[in-house]
């Protein structure tokens, strides 16, 4: 998988932090990522803290070949990860013509003022793309290799899908499970090492699971190679087989 | 709330990475963390690839009074998070008498065999303190300031909840909200900026819903003087009588 390009996640908002929100964006962007071959590798989540944006962006955009961050980009005094974006690019933050226009035509259709709290959703830093939001029409932006995108969850979906298609990605990550109930992982343990040292290019993971009527371990193997990883899968069967158990393919239901 | 102890949660795991699992430690964490007064400051969600635990572990526990890690500390070749806090901390990773005594008991009850990879899970780095597990007996630790736990909810929400009542927590985290369907950020963002603005030390966020029947914005006021946290929801619940609507106190249901 080392050849694929990597993404990091920011979630920036206090309400994750503060557990009055429960993050929905993480596991949408991790899948959807894995799909289009840029594996997500970091994720941080991060207040609304002006300083702490600007050095958590530095940090990682040159670390990643892909940055996407999700929350702060509304009207309020708390919606500032533009302007913290424009501050870590050292560019000015300034109103963009095509959203100004896209929402001066939308708040004149509503009959709503397009006041200044509202301007601050059309004001990105300068030498921005917009990323469109069908949803709600207040657009994202991309500038160098980071992609501003809104936390709700369908306005981030909405934007993840209008820019995926533009982004150059890598190869699909593959994933095979297999599972079987009433194995425990000190049992497997030392062969599934064996099996990731076998394959060194895959992510060879076990995961238990505790249902109220029953409970056991899946068995992960990932990675590009659609072969290897149905060799692993194969592997990993015989394996459960070794301790007693029928393998089922997936993952537990 | 700056006078309060900081905490940094670390997910370790790539499962979450991937989008196989949702986690589900975040939001309980932050929300305990915040009732005894340590609120979380920052998440990281890192891979099971040590330099990247090693690198990580140490750049976040000079900045932080409490680490918090979950996942990584099963019995097969992923559950690496133990080793690699020995490494960070520069102490050999060793057995623990005392968790190896808890382990050997537990599986000579089950007539089970405590292989080498259980084994794994008395493994702790030199001087560590354990955390007590009553759910499923391998232990979790604390060294310095960061506290290891284990990845499965359960697991992880028992070794919390022995842990809470030693930590020098500092004064609980107080929220108030107010709600009123049928009113948009933009309305109230200026006037929600004043009022931010006259209470420095709290912490005052705008939420936007959106319900199948019914949409509108949720008011956060947060802090640790209850008196200030009042005052704050009853000027935002004027602020939505300026805009025409009626206020509801707490969160929209």
């Amino acid at each position: 998988m080392s050849a694929n390009p990597t993404a990091c996640l920011l979630i920036i908002g206090n309400e994750v932090l503060s557990g009055r929100t429960r993050d929905a964006n993480l596991q949408f962007l991790a899948t959807r990522l894995g799909e289009i071959g840029i594996p997500l590798r970091e994720v941080r989540v991060i207040p609304d803290v002006p300083e702490v944006i600007v050095e958590t962006v530095n940090a990682v955009r040159p670390r990643f070949d892909h940055v996407f961050t999700t929350g702060g980009i509304g009207p309020t005094h708390d919606d500032i990860t533009a302007e913290c974006i424009a501050r870590a690019f050292g560019v000015p933050w300034e109103k963009h013509p095509e959203a100004m226009a896209l929402l001066t035509a939308h708040y004149e259709k509503q009959g709503t003022e397009f006041n200044a709290a509202r301007q601050r959703m059309a004001t990105v830093p300068r030498g921005a793309t917009l990323i469109p939001n069908p949803v709600s029409v207040a657009p994202g932006f991309t500038i160098g290799n980071v992609h501003v995108m809104a936390g709700v969850p369908r306005i981030m979906q909405a934007m993840f899908e209008a820019l995926a298609p533009g982004l150059a990605g890598g190869r699909p990550v593959l994933s095979r499970s297999v599972h079987a109930d009433g194995i425990y992982e000190g049992q497997i343990a030392e062969g599934l090492g064996a099996i990731q040292a076998r394959h060194p290019a895959l992510d060879i993971g076990s995961y238990p699971y505790y249902r109220p009527d029953r409970s056991g371990v899946a068995l992960v193997a990932k990675g590009v190679e659609e072969a290897e990883v149905t060799a692993a899968a194969a592997e990993m069967a015989a394996l459960i087989r070794q301790v007693g158990k029928e393998p089922a393919e997936g993952e537990p239901g």
